[in-house]
Order: C-alpha cells, then sequence, then structure tokens
C-alpha cells in the first residue's frame, strides 16, 4: 500500500491524494462504505463498482466469527469470496470487541470476550488480529487498539492509551510482509493525551495513521479540535483516517482539517430506514409530504435509482418493507457521497475546497429533516 | 390483449403461443413472477428484464390498500408506478381477500373484509375490482371470484360456484374497454362442477380463462385430473391460467396438459430462505454441505449471481441474514424457470415435449432437499 500526496489546498489543510494497493488505486479524500459481514448491505459489488467505489471496509470481528477467517482464506480470500476487485480496509475488531460482544476482559495480553451470535469464548492478541486480517486478505489493515467509551476520566484514558500504544508496538513488531497497516491515535477527548499518542505511533512509523475513539458521543467543536491537533503531528506523506464519520457536512469538515479517509455505516443504515441524502438536505421518505412526489429522490442526481424510480414509489416500497425500498435509498446515498467526495478532489486541486464546502453546505441547508 | 396459437406438441397436451399486450409480447407457455406490492421481492425492475421476464403479476388486493389505486393512477399508472415497461397481470384480490384479510362476509353483492394491514373495513363488488384493475392499467385482469378452501363439501362448493359465475357474468356486463380480462373457473375437486364452470364462463365468452382453487391442498393427481378435463372444454383459441403453481416439476406437469400461464410466488419465497432451482433439483444453501463449496449456485447457470458468487458465498450470506443473499438466490431461482420455460416453448414447437420433460425430470431428481 502506498500513498501519494498529490496537493494541498491553499486556504484549508484540505489534501488530495492517492493511494495504490495490490488491488488497484483510489482517489483521497475518500468515504469507504461499510460492508460489516462481507458486504455493503442491500448491494452488490457490481453495483459498488457502478458508483465508483475503489475500497469497502469490512468487519473483521464479524469475519473472524462468522463464517470465519479460515473459511475465507480457504476461499481464496475476501476479494475473491464477496467477488470484489477493489481494496479492502479490514478493521482490527476492537471497537466491534468493546461495542457489540460481551466483553470478558481487557488484559494486557489481549481481550477476551464473547461472540454476540452464539455466545463461545474467544481471546485476541494484536498478533492474532493482524494474522486474521492477513488470512482475509485485506490491502489496508488496522492494529488492535482500546477503544474509550465518552466520557472517562483522564486517568483512565491514559491508562487505555498505554496499553493501545503498546499494542501497537507489537502490532509493529509483528507486521506481515504484505498488506499496509495503519495505527490507530486515541486519547478520548485529552490533548496532551492525544498529542502523545500521535507522536508515540509516528515515532513507530505506520503506513497510515488513523483517529479512533471519535464520534462515540463527545461535543462537536472538541471534536474537531482533537482532529486538528492530531493532524498537525501526523506526517505529510501519511494517509489519515476518521473512523466511523460519515454525514456530508461531517465528512467536509474533516477534509478541510487534512482528513484522507472516512468509513461510516450510517449512510447505508438510515437509507434502509428511509432517509436519504439531496442536494437540498437530508430527508426522511416517509414522511406523508414525499406521498404523491413523482420526482427523483433527488433532482440533481442521476444515479440509477434517481434516473428509473420516484419518490413516491420508493417511499411505498420503505413503508411496505420491501428490499428494493433499502436498495435504492442505499444505492442513491453512496452515489451521493462518492459524487460528493468527487467534487471536493477536484475543488482541492483547484485550491477552492473552501468555497465548495460554502456552497454545497449553503444548499444542503434547506431541508431539515 | 390478443393470443395468438402457435404450435401444439404432438404427443402431449402442450402449446406453444403468444400473447401480445399494450406493453410488448411474451411467449406461452410462462411462468409470471410475483410481485405482490408493486415489486418481486429483492429485485428491480431492470433486473427482471435482465432475466428475460415478460410479464409480472401484482396483488389488488395489497395495492389497493397500500399505497392506493387512485395514488397510482395519479402517479401515472402502475407500469410507470414501478417502472415496469413490460406487461402486468393484476389478479381481483378475492384469493388474499380470502386468505389475508378479516374475512367478514361474502354477500351475494360482493365482499366486506377488513385490512390485514389497519384493520379498516371494505366493501368490494365485482364491478369495483375491475375499476381498481383500470386505475392500476394492467393489461390482463381477473374477475373477482369465491376460492374455496380443500376440502369442502359439495353444497358448499356448488354455492361458492354458483356466486362465482354470477360475478363472472356482473364482470363481463361491467367490462371496459381496455384490457384482457380472464375469468376463473372454480368447482373444488368436483369434476361435475369444474365442467360446468368452464362451460358457463367459455359461454360468456372472456380472453381467456384461469383454473383457480387449485394447489390449495388436494390430492396431486386429483389436481392434474381437474386441470386435464377443463383444458378439454377451454377453447384453444383462449390463454389457460393455472394460478398459484410454480415448482419446476408441476410448471411441466401443467404444460403438458395444456396450461399456457402460471404464476407463483414460492420460487422467490423460499429462495429468501436459501433453497435454489439447480439443473439437479432443489437444494437449500443453509445445509453444512455447501459451507466450503467455491461452485456456483448451479453448474448448468450463467445468470450473474452464479457468473460472480460461490454457493459457500451466498451461503455465508443467508446465515447471516443479508439482503444480498436474498437477492442473488430470488434472482437465479427466476433466471431458472425462465430458462426452463424458453426450453419448454423450444421443445413444443420441435414436438418433443415429452422427450424434454422426462429428460429434465431425470436430472432434477438428483438432490433431494
Amino acid at each position: 500500500m502506498q500513498f501519494r500526496l498529490i496537493h494541498e489546498d491553499i486556504s484549508t489543510k484540505a489534501r488530495a491524494g492517492i493511494i495504490s494497493s495490490p488491488h488497484g488505486r483510489f482517489e483521497t479524500p475518500v468515504f469507504i462504505p461499510v460492508g460489516t459481514q462481507g458486504t455493503v448491505k442491500a448491494l452488490s459489488s457490481e453495483e459498488l463498482k457502478e458508483i465508483g467505489v475503489g475500497v469497502v471496509l469490512c468487519n473483521t470481528y464479524h469475519l473472524y466469527l462468522r463464517p470465519g477467517h479460515v473459511l475465507i482464506q480457504k476461499m481464496g480470500g475476501l476479494h475473491r469470496f464477496m467477488s470484489w476487485e477493489g481494496s479492502l480496509l479490514t478493521d482490527s475488531g476492537g471497537y466491534q470487541i468493546f461495542s457489540i460482544s460481551n466483553l470478558q476482559k481487557s488484559q494486557p495480553e489481549g481481550i477476551e470476550f464473547k461472540s454476540h451470535i452464539d455466545g463461545s469464548q474467544h481471546f485476541l492478541t494484536p498478533e492474532d488480529v493482524l494474522k486474521i486480517q492477513a488470512s482475509l486478505g485485506s490491502d489496508l489493515r488496522m492494529v488492535l487498539d482500546e477503544c474509550t467509551s465518552y466520557p472517562v476520566s483522564h486517568r483512565q484514558a491514559e491508562d487505555s492509551l498505554k496499553r493501545t500504544l503498546d499494542w501497537a508496538r507489537r502490532s509493529k513488531r509483528a507486521r506481515p510482509k504484505q498488506g499496509g497497516i495503519l495505527a490507530i491515535v486515541q486519547g478520548s477527548t485529552f490533548k496532551n493525551l492525544r498529542k502523545r499518542a500521535a507522536q508515540e505511533v509516528v515515532d513507530m512509523d505506520f503506513d497510515g495513521y488513523a483517529l479512533g475513539g471519535l464520534s462515540v458521543g463527545e461535543p462537536i467543536p472538541l471534536r474537531w479540535e482533537i482532529v486538528d491537533l492530531t493532524n498537525d503531528i501526523l506526517p505529510p506523506d501519511k494517509p489519515r483516517y476518521l473512523m466511523g464519520v460519515g454525514t456530508p457536512q461531517e465528512l467536509l469538515e474533516g477534509i478541510s482539517l487534512g482528513v484522507d479517509m472516512f468509513d461510516c455505516a450510517l449512510p447505508t443504515r438510515i437509507a434502509r430506514n428511509g432517509s436519504i441524502f439531496t442536494s437540498e438536505g437530508r430527508l426522511n421518505l416517509r414522511s406523508a409530504q414525499y406521498k404523491e412526489d413523482s420526482g427523483p429522490l433527488d433532482p440533481d442526481c442521476i444515479c440509477q435509482a434517481c434516473q428509473n424510480y420516484s419518490r413516491s414509489y420508493i417511499r411505498h416500497l420503505v413503508w411496505a418493507r420491501e428490499i428494493l425500498g433499502m436498495r435504492l435509498t442505499s444505492y442513491h446515498n453512496l452515489y451521493f457521497l462518492a459524487r460528493l467526495m468527487e467534487k471536493a478532489r477536484r475543488a482541492i486541486r483547484r485550491d477552492k475546497f473552501r468555497q465548495f464546502k460554502g456552497e454545497f453546505l449553503g444548499g444542503y441547508g434547506k431541508i431539515r429533516e
């Protein structure tokens, strides 16, 4: 995995770059759709390609539990298993172990937890999760970390960070020959901890750096302060990845502070509930006002869903709980974000990101869901 | 709507024909996928076209209740609403009223029932259901009938048939200028009633004739006896439609007795549960034996699902309850039936239907789910 910085915007900290992996190149800033169980919910690999997606995130925790990384490796690796020719990013599973599984104990050596599927007992070390990701054959891999919830005390955050940094050090030593590995900066909302964390992982020299433990309930302005001060420490020649962030406004804010990669399940999750992104803001099709709306989901969009189906019809599908409704809204939301990021990259290369962001947000504010 | 008989098989009663509607032509025998709520579950209109589907059935009962035929008419009719350019068949709603709704009372004038969605009270006459179907703008429409359950006494069947025939007569009088109308032959499993019913609706002269009240639990051999004796009475120049029938074996049996049209929700319903048609028989992907099966759903199939995805992957999707799993199995099952019917039509035109049926059933028996 390689990152090439192409251009830095003149009036913001936004950057345009290119990431190359054994499975192709994709431009940054990039929004990475989430395919938790080896499938971006409701969509096919062919549709993701059609949308222009270059990289998909899959959750190591889920795939490790079901169908199992050994099975996936036998089937030729995750790319082949899910018929996805583009790049794949896998997370470490840490976040899911802390949030979904029945966590037993985080120990210096690793994490003990129970499966949310069948209650079976598991123990994973930082070295294990890298091996699992290697079995999956993903192009970009994440180190195991402890993700603090919000709020925590300074003492708790510091103790947790110590373990995260220790695990990062072990991950660096265990590093297999192939696949890019990204470390994760933690430290909750404590600026001194975040600075220390950033400096320490940079000193360890990874292929990229993620900002973890954000978007977990902290005040929004504080989040962006943390992102800003962390990015100032991270080296310009490595990609920066803000985990779990995903509304159009947040993406543009993160980009303006120098973030290169984002992932989030929100765009497809809200889609399945009837919520869609439009050039005028987010709206929910369930509302009675779209009952007889024969127009497309977004008048400014030319995606397959917008070309062929009306708000009225998709609203009916959403109310009737029909799968096609979830397909069309998911397709549209990812298409919307792919185009948004495309426009953002173009604006950066032309040193017009600030203007672009202002114009987009001006339009996007017209509707309030 | 027009039916043209092209060829009658030499050694069976199978027929090949063409039905023309304002929305194109499709060849018979034909299997008609069911799109209950204005969508064939899990699939898009573009995919149906890709599969080679020429006609889709939608349920009047469901669309009348939600989103309502008036809304659909306002949106330009059902074709436009669901973005479907092919032909559309709508049923009368009778079967659903008797099976899904909270039936209140079937009266000489019409049927009183409560919505299964919100419990609201409704009353529909034979004339109403034709008007509703006209609002939807379907190409082939069905008259309202009483569908007897199995078993019923001869007396009950006779009383019910009397009402069905009376409603058919009223439907004939109420017939709007556009759209083909098919009457339904009832009479439970009583041969004398079936014969009388067939003769009476033929005398009323409809655009086609359906065999209703079968596939409701009666003994299989008896069902085919009824189909055979009914078809012998129905005129050769009108299409014959066996309602609710849909496994590969049943389709071939029906075809051999001169049936031209079939519809059934089974192929897509079992698909959503992981059951697929293959050239060797029906199998359920949930079974452990397909866990590491890297082959396609059906080795003899070239559909998109079989070209791009393995049994192992789709099995994982089915177990993980992922939408893509239901999409791929539904796509495959309809593709399988479309090809089966294509081959059946070719065999009929070459006077080789008996041989084709024997060969297919020989292969199809290899696997037993």
